[in-house]
């Protein structure tokens, strides 16, 4: 038997991965979830039919999704996690003694149950006892959450179906508000290299710019995302990313198989294309 | 009519691309050539069935090949360019001035032929008077050169088919003799994602290792190759391509779509995983 998953990464490029299993497939009243077996990836699930965790790779999102902001301010202590159903982001939160409080909010908690019994590695960040788990609409959680939480990480899937409103100018200007002086915003930011994704991206960049006096975006190689070139904004009152102290966090003792603090610094270069975009996107 | 071009990445993973039309399906003495007109990446050609050139971003493997040698060093004068028969390559590097002479070897003379009749924005490379086309076998030609050449980029295919002798020890020995004493060597490097491209790029960088005093790797975002992360090779006898001189690059006013000096130091932070795999190959 050959028995193939196939994603549209455009309307003409897919990209397919031959499965050994299909373990699950479930529909709540947000999205599908799709769960499957393979050799090159290991197990993965797709939300809507789209990739969201692989075993193979899902270290990479989360390490450039969590240590690029913690790294950046050692004394984060509050933290509110949108999206992030799979619990990997929240599992490199909870490897910080530091943190106090880790406030996740999913809208669908489907995606939780379905981790938590198909993937013990990501969901095991959910059993940690500073996490407080909340099934509700991100976009209305953060409304009028006085300033409470250092750091806001949006792990939101794309801006269509349920992740929608995580995209929008109220969004960001509501985090804005929910965030201490200290304050750190962190979101994926889709793909600058085919057309549709990269006009999410200035999108989103414009709208996060006209709120946050710094505003960087930085990339990461993740390769079962389209293009495998993925990158996340950074949003901060206060804290440029590239003036933080490497020595303190190398001394936390955090082993990790992506991120390191050379490429902390490094991950905010971008080529110039993707600069241009960005740039595009402020003129708009 | 759906018609659609599929490459496998590994056994368990394939990447498609929606093809217009099939411009040409021809065959040398060393491999199979075919060329397609596709809406994501304009025309594109693969060699025995691997994607090596599309318009969409092509750019991104020649910035990266060609600027990081040449603002390393700025004096440099006599290239050799092995493979590279889709001009590209040659195209960038004939945008210094300061360069002398561009000895191009390339095994196949069907692919500089046919790039020359279907990739005018690659082949344009091979116009300019500094740039001499030998179709000679890459390995044979670079023995005994004497010390004549102050770069030799491998811009090959990957190490199986023609490109196979372009990855061992003889021909890094050969090209280290044929370097002058302020030689580079930059060679496409393969992908640590998928194993036996990560293999493939173990081996290479544990031979490089043996002969130059500096041997260092840095990444690009390339879609459409396996992963989108490529490695290139960066050896020298004497230049560490991290000290270098980004006043006297910029100055040059060359307009780049990639590669920029801030991206040039970036390039060589590395993942950690990349990081323990080449560790590991200079234990093997």
């Amino acid at each position: 038997m050959e028995l193939w998953y196939s994603e549209m990464h455009t309307e003409d490029v897919k990209f397919s991965i031959r499965i050994k299993e299909q373990l699950l497939a479930d529909k709540s009243q947000f999205q599908q979830i799709d769960v499957f077996e393979s050799n090159e990836f290991g197990r993965f699930f797709t939300l809507d039919g789209l990739i969201m965790v692989t075993e193979k790779d899902e270290f990479i999102y989360h390490d450039m999704i969590v240590h690029v902001p913690m790294a950046t301010n050692p004394n984060i202590k509050n933290v509110l996690v949108i999206g992030a159903g799979d619990g990997g982001t929240v599992r490199e939160l909870s490897r910080y003694k530091s943190i106090e409080k880790i406030d996740v909010v999913e809208i669908d908690k489907l995606v939780v149950d379905v981790c938590l019994e198909y993937f013990p590695n990501t969901s095991v960040g959910f059993k940690d006892p500073r996490v407080e788990l909340f099934y509700e609409d991100g976009l209305k959680f953060v409304r009028n959450k006085g300033s409470k939480y250092d750091l806001i990480i949006v792990d939101s899937t794309d801006p269509f179906g349920p992740g929608e409103g995580l995209f929008t100018k109220e969004f960001y200007g509501n985090c804005y508000k929910a965030l201490t002086e200290d304050g750190i915003l962190v979101n994926q930011h889709e793909s600058p290299y085919y057309s549709s994704y990269a006009k999410s991206m200035q999108r989103a960049h414009k709208r996060i710019n006209e709120f946050f006096p710094i505003a960087r975006v930085y990339q990461a190689h993740i390769p079962t995302y389209p293009s495998g070139h993925w990158l996340f904004g950074f949003a901060s009152k206060k804290y440029d990313p590239l003036e933080f102290d490497s020595k303190k966090w190398n001394e936390l003792g955090l082993k990790t198989r992506y991120y390191n603090t050379n490429l902390h610094t490094a991950c905010f270069a971008l080529p110039n294309y993707v600069i241009d975009f960005l740039e595009e996107s402020k003129n708009d």
